[in-house]
């Protein structure tokens, strides 16, 4: 942990509190830094923007991501003031960032009763015994664009 | 399995088509149904805005919630044209729709070289053995901010 690394995840927690008194949303906040400098911010929009998936991190990656306009987060850093929920873990993965700095973890958000442990405990379980129904149909038909990607050309892979 | 189903499921898949044929990104299609009607629709964009958030699911639950003008998707159903990846599993269950039918599954995603696998893997690990670094630093600092969380008043919670 360098003075750098402190410094990046005080502005997190300073945008989690920003976005929590302005009531944006929850009080989540998240940073992604390049080089030593922020190029990045997001706090939680949710309820404010009516997005579900406008929480800290996912702002802060979709920003980033315009601004260096690249689907990738190369050689990224991103500093969020709590462990990252099962979809921002996603988003994370799909980014690809060299690193990820929290604070709070998944406990802590348990206590102030946000779901994420119920969520990760879902994706641990089988497709047929979650909470929402999921139903596999017409599998065949969808396959057939998969088979049409696979064999495409010029295509852009991420 | 009903006949609006598959058409629901139809539209879905017909749109992964479109997307691809357009090059917005990957083969994947999504629609939001509600009382028996498409209220929203999406295909993946990731390469073609820079958005590795730009999921078909996402795309369609967060246009979903913009028409609903609401952060939930109550008595809603995902029609996917593949099982949602972690990050759209973890934006169903934020917004919460009541079903979802999906029509390719991860294992045919892995024969054309999408990673959903590999990421589900991810989150089943201890989060020090992931192969993208996690370090938890300043977790007393963040905690003072979801303590006034706890004890805001008027806070809309989700």
């Amino acid at each position: 942990m360098t003075e750098k690394d402190i410094k990046f995840m005080k502005r997190a927690i300073e945008l989690a509190q920003e976005g929590m008194n302005s009531n944006s949303g929850g009080p989540f906040g998240a940073v992604v830094v390049k080089n030593g400098e922020i190029i990045a911010e997001g706090f939680n929009r949710v309820t404010s923007t009516n997005d579900p998936t406008a929480h800290a991190e996912v702002v802060a990656i979709r920003k980033a991501c315009e601004k260096l306009g690249s689907f990738q987060l190369d050689d990224c850093i991103v500093y969020t003031s709590c462990e990252p929920c099962p979809m921002c873990l996603g988003a994370i993965y799909w980014a690809r960032p060299k690193a990820v700095f929290y604070a709070c973890d998944k406990n802590d958000a348990a206590k102030i009763d946000f779901d994420d442990a119920f969520i990760y405990e879902e994706l641990d379980k089988n497709i047929n015994d979650r909470s929402i129904k999921f139903v596999q149909i017409l599998q065949k038909e969808a396959t057939v664009v998969f088979k049409e990607w696979d064999s495409k050309v010029n295509k852009t892979e991420y």
